[in-house]
C-alpha cells in the first residue's frame, strides 16, 4: 500500500492524497460506503463505478455468519464474490458484536470478564446475554439463529485474510459509552494487546498467503481508542503509531459521544500519528462531521447515513436546496412528505447525478409511498452521489486553498 | 397506430409482426411487462432499455388511487412521471377491482347488481364488501385505505387518456371462474355495452386532446369476454371485432381456469377475429403456455411472472439448464435452495444477461437470504431478460420457418 500525499492545506490538517491498494486508488478525503453483506444496500457494483465510490466496507461479522467464510472463499473472496474489482475494507467484527443491539448495552463486570446484555427487543435474543468479553476474545451469539461463537484477533485476521479485502482493521475493544476512566482505560489496554496479536497473526496470514499464487496484499489498520479521555487517547495514538501498521483508524467515535467530544478526541488523537499514513475515522458521519473530521487531518471515513437515510425516504441535498424545503437540517429532506406529491423538481436541482437528472420528487415520493424497490434504488443512489461528490469538491477547495471557503458555504 | 405483419407461420396462427406507436415500435410476439404503479417491480427504466423490453402495462386502478391521476397530469403523463419514452399500455382498472381479493370472490346476485365480498384477509378489508356491479359501472372501496369509488367505461377512458398511455383498454366486466353459462352470458352482453360505451368516451377523449398541443395519440382496444363458453366467445370476438378498435385484447382467461380451456377459447375466439389487427391476451403467462398461444395467433401477452418470481428468488432457465438444478418445471428453479450456496455458475449458464455475465448463483442465493434488495434486483432482471430474448429466439423460429422445432425444444 503506498499513501501519497498530494496537497497539505496551510491553515488545518486537511490534506488531499492518494492511497494505493492491489484493487487500485483512493482519493482522500474519501468516503467509504457501508456494504455490510457484501452488497452497498440497493446498488450494484456497475453503479458503484457510475457514482465514482472508490471504496466501500463489508462487514467481518456479518459475512463470517452468512454466507460464511467458506462460501466466500470458495468463490474466491469478497471482490470475486460480488463482482466488484475496486477497493474493499473489512472491519475487525469486533464494533458490530457491540452495536447489533443498537448500542444499548448494559455492561456487568464481573472479575476479568465482561459481560453484554441488550436491554431492548433484538429478534429473539431479549434480555438475553449477547456477547461476553474476555482476554482470550469475545465470545457472542447470532443475531440470525442464536448459534454460539468466538471471535478473537487471530480469528479475525484468519477471517478477514480470506475475505481478502485490501485494507483490515485490527480487532478492538470497542469502548462503550458513557463509560468511567478506569473501564475506558481496561479496554485500551485489552485493545493494544489485541492490536499485537493482531499484528502478529496479519504477518502470518500474510506469509501463508504468499506461498499461494494470485493473491493480493492485505494491508492492516491498528484502531485508535481511550474513550472521551485525552490522556488515553494520546496513548492509545502513540501505541498504534509505533505497530508501525501502514495507516491508522481511529475507532469508538460513533457510539453515543457528543459532536464536541468527537471533535476534541481528533485534536487528541492526529498530532499523535505520523504525516504519512492515512487516517480512517470509523463510522463518521453527517455533512458538518465530514468538514471538521478532514479539517482535523481524517483522510477516509465510512458511514452507513447515505444508504439508510436513502431506505427511509431521507435525500441529502446541498444547503441552498435544503433552505427552500420542509428540511430536516442545512442537508437533508424527507421525501415522502405531502408537499412533494406534485413536485416537478428533481431531488436537488443543483445536483448532476443520474437520479437528478432523470426523475421528479413527485415520482421518488409516490414510489417510496407505494413501496416500489425503485424509490429505495433512487433516493440510495442519489445520496451516496451527493456524498461522493461533496468529497471532491472538499479536495478540489484544499487543493486550491478554498477549504474554508467551502466548509463555510456549507456549514 | 400501425400494424406490420411480416412473417406468416406456414402451419401455424403464429406470425411476426410490428406495432407502432406514438412512443416507439413493439416487435410481436412480443413479452409486455407489467409496471403496476408505474415502475416494473424492481427495475429502472434504464435496465428495461438494456434489457430489451419494448412496453409494459401501467394498471389504472392502482394509479388511479395512488398518486391519482391529478399527480400525473401535473407530471406530464405516466410516460414523463416515470422517465420512460418507450410505448404503455393500460388497463381499464375493471380486472384490478376484481382480482384484488387474489381473485377469491364471492358473488352475490341481486336483482341487475352483483355483489363481490373477499373471502380472504385483505388489508384490513376482510370479509367486507369491495365492490358491487351496476350497468352503470362498478362501485369500488379502495385496498389502500378503503375509501369509495364508482368506476364506469368514460371514468375510465378520462383516467387512461390522462394517463396517456399508447395503447388502452376499453372497460370491461371480466368474468369470474368457475361461472354459468346464464351468468357468463349476461357479464359478456355487459362487457358489449361497456365496450361500446368506451369507444364513444374514448373518441370524445381523443377529440379534446387533438385540440391541446403535443397529446400523442392513444389506441383503444377491445376486450372479448365469454368465458369458457364457445358459443359466448365467439360471439364475443364477433361483437368485439366488429368495433373496428385498433387492436383486441382477449380477457378473461387467467382466472382459474384449466391451461387446456384457456388454449380452447383461443381457439375459439382467434378465427373470429381480423388477420390485420394485433391481439393481446392479458394476463398470460407461463413459458408453454406462451408457446401455445402464440401458435394460436396471439400477438402480445402480458404477465406478472418474471418480476413477481424475481421478488422471491424463482428464476426463469432454459429446460436444459433446469434439468441439472432441484427445478420446480422445465423453466425454473428456487435459487435460495440450499443447493446452490456454493454454486459458482450464473444463474442460467445458456443466458447472455447482465446478471448472469457478472454474479454467481452463490452470491444471489446470499442476497436473496440475507434479504439485500440487491437479490430481487437481478433475480428481477434476469427474469424480465430471459422472457424477452425467448421473445426474440420466438421470432426468429417464426422468420425461419422453424418454430415447431423451437416449440419442441422447449415443451
Amino acid at each position: 500500500m503506498r499513501f501519497k500525499i498530494i496537497k497539505q492545506d496551510k491553515k488545518s490538517r486537511a490534506r488531499v492524497g492518494e492511497i494505493s491498494v492491489a484493487h487500485g486508488k483512493i482519493d482522500t478525503p474519501g468516503f467509504v460506503a457501508v456494504g455490510t453483506q457484501a452488497s452497498v444496500k440497493a446498488l450494484s457494483p456497475r453503479e458503484l463505478k457510475e457514482i465514482g465510490l472508490q471504496v466501500f466496507f463489508a462487514n467481518t461479522y456479518h459475512l463470517y455468519l452468512r454466507p460464511g467464510v467458506d462460501v466466500i472463499e470458495k468463490l474466491g473472496g469478497v471482490h470475486n464474490f460480488m463482482s466488484w474489482n475496486g477497493p474493499v475494507m473489512t472491519d475487525s467484527g469486533g464494533f458490530q458484536i457491540f452495536s447489533l443491539g443498537l448500542g444499548q448495552h448494559i455492561l456487568r463486570k464481573k472479575g476479568d470478564r465482561v459481560k453484554i446484555t441488550l436491554n431492548n427487543t433484538n429478534k429473539g435474543v431479549t434480555g438475553k446475554k449477547l456477547a461476553e468479553i474476555s482476554e482470550e476474545g469475545v465470545e457472542f451469539k447470532s443475531h440470525i439463529d442464536g448459534s454460539k461463537h468466538i471471535l478473537t484477533p487471530e480469528k479475525s485476521m484468519e477471517i478477514q485474510s480470506i475475505l481478502g479485502a485490501d485494507i483490515l482493521m485490527a480487532f478492538d475493544d470497542c469502548t462503550p459509552y458513557p463509560c468511567d476512566y478506569e473501564y475506558a482505560k481496561s479496554s485500551m489496554d485489552r485493545t493494544h494487546r489485541w492490536a499485537v496479536r493482531s499484528l502478529d497473526a496479519h504477518k502470518k496470514e500474510q506469509k501463508e498467503k504468499s506461498k499461494r499464487k494470485n493473491r493480493q496484499k492485505q494491508n492492516l489498520y491498528g484502531v485508535v481508542q481511550g474513550s472521551v479521555y485525552k490522556e488515553l487517547r494520546k496513548k492509545s495514538a502513540q501505541f498504534i503509531e509505533s505497530l508501525n501498521t501502514p495507516g491508522v483508524a481511529i475507532g469508538g467515535v460513533s457510539v453515543g459521544e457528543s459532536k464536541k467530544e468527537m471533535y476534541k478526541v481528533l485534536d487528541w488523537v492526529v498530532p499523535n500519528l505520523s504525516e504519512e499514513k492515512p487516517r480512517h475515522l470509523l463510522g463518521v458521519g453527517e455533512i458538518d462531521d465530514i468538514f471538521e473530521a478532514i479539517e482535523k487531518g481524517v483522510d477516509t471515513l465510512d458511514c452507513v447515513i447515505p444508504t439508510r437515510w436513502g431506505r427511509n425516504g431521507t435525500v441529502l441535498v446541498h444547503p441552498q436546496t435544503a433552505k427552500n424545503e420542509n428540511s430536516v437540517n442545512r442537508y437533508r429532506f424527507i421525501i415522502t412528505n405531502a408537499k412533494y406529491i406534485k413536485d416537478s423538481l428533481p431531488v436537488d436541482p443543483l445536483c448532476r447525478c443520474f437520479v437528478c437528472q432523470n426523475f421528479s420528487r413527485a415520482y421518488m415520493n409516490h414510489l417510496y409511498r407505494a413501496n416500489e424497490i425503485l424509490g429505495i434504488r433512487l433516493g440510495t443512489y442519489h445520496n451516496l452521489y451527493f456524498m461522493v461528490n461533496l468529497m471532491k469538491q472538499i479536495r478540489k477547495s484544499i487543493k486550491n486553498d478554498q477549504f474554508q471557503n467551502l466548509k463555510k458555504e456549507w456549514m
